[in-house]
């Protein structure tokens, strides 16, 4: 591990491009970061899509060492790269899945309709939208509150996602529902969550996003 | 190991089912299942959210012991759980990051599009679908086309998608790619995935989708 570099392709807007520089902080890794606007379409260049990923998205996390260079895309997979073996994965069977049922959770019930709301409203500009997204925001609204409201009753009895402990789990929820009210989800109704929040930001290392 | 049992809570229809089926069945796992219907909304009762999953939706993974009973909702983290320990994730810190990256964009770039158009293509029908889902249909299969082209690059230089031996990755994409067709995918234009679909097709213990 001491051998390898990192590099993060990001977009500091993105949420999901911080759920890897919070996971590096949190564990003292060195993480360089190389800049792209994805509402200019900078992750859609001919040298991107070769070089960097073809599926034409950031996060991607470059891993350079002695041997080779490699590209890892998919937030949720750099992140667990990074923390591999440190206690930010749980050693437990079952407390190990339960980690990665809230990370999948978190790709197709949170991402898609609290995160994209966010996008939308707030970088993209509801008046720039097409017909066809204005048409999914009622639906991503309710969406994105019943995925909320199964986080706070989760939250309720556990301090962390996954249990007692902070783990990948959190780092993958916390980016997009710390700032969910740029997306219009007021958080007041999950004190949970709130509470929750509270909680990642006390933890040693953690940074802000920017 | 030997000490738990497992239920599957499913509907035979889900690829998302059939990917824990096929999971256990490549690595000898009985796996006894209770059948739900999605369309008839027998997953929404106030049984099935207060007692399996308050997320409403399948599939569940059931784990039995002496000492309790627990449920694991995602089907991707109900695979990772019975695989754990398998050849079926690879011990490599890159490989198993790299396994992960194909079970995450499974969730956020497959599934939404591909698995989506089949179930309201081939089960909810066309003129059953609002006008919402129908203004979305041309988007989801632009993404879907995307999301198998993606596969089809990938799978030209690998013979599995996280690379020479089947894992988990694998388990994840085969049952929806190879149902693609009833959601109005054509294979013939992925050439490196039908091959695929045969090689998973001759694995040792492969049980076929219902």
């Amino acid at each position: 591990m001491s051998t390898e570099s990192y590099i993060l392709h990001e977009d500091p807007r993105s949420g999901n491009c911080y759920k890897i520089k919070l996971t590096a902080a949190l564990l003292g890794i060195p993480l360089e970061t190389r800049q792209y606007d994805i509402i200019q379409g900078e992750t859609r260049t001919p040298e991107f899509l070769d070089q960097v990923n073809a599926n034409g998205r950031i996060p991607v996390l470059q891993i350079d060492s002695a041997e080779e260079t490699r590209f890892l895309p998919e937030s949720n997979a750099a992140c667990w790269y990074l923390a591999s073996g440190s206690h930010l994965i749980p050693d437990d069977r079952f407390a190990q899945a339960d980690m990665l049922r809230w990370m999948f959770f978190e790709q197709y019930n949170h991402e898609p309709n609290v995160a994209t709301l966010r996008f939308w409203l707030r970088f993209v500009g509801e008046a720039n939208l097409s017909d066809q997204q204005r048409a999914q925001i009622m639906a991503k609204r309710i969406a994105g509150q019943d995925a909320l409201a199964l986080m706070n009753d989760n939250l309720e009895s556990r301090a962390f996602m996954a249990g007692d402990a902070p783990t990948l789990a959190d780092m993958a929820l916390f980016p997009y529902t710390h700032v969910a009210e740029e997306g219009g989800f007021g958080l007041g109704n999950y004190p949970h969550i709130e509470a929750w929040i509270a909680r990642i930001k006390d933890l040693p290392g953690f940074t802000a996003m920017e």
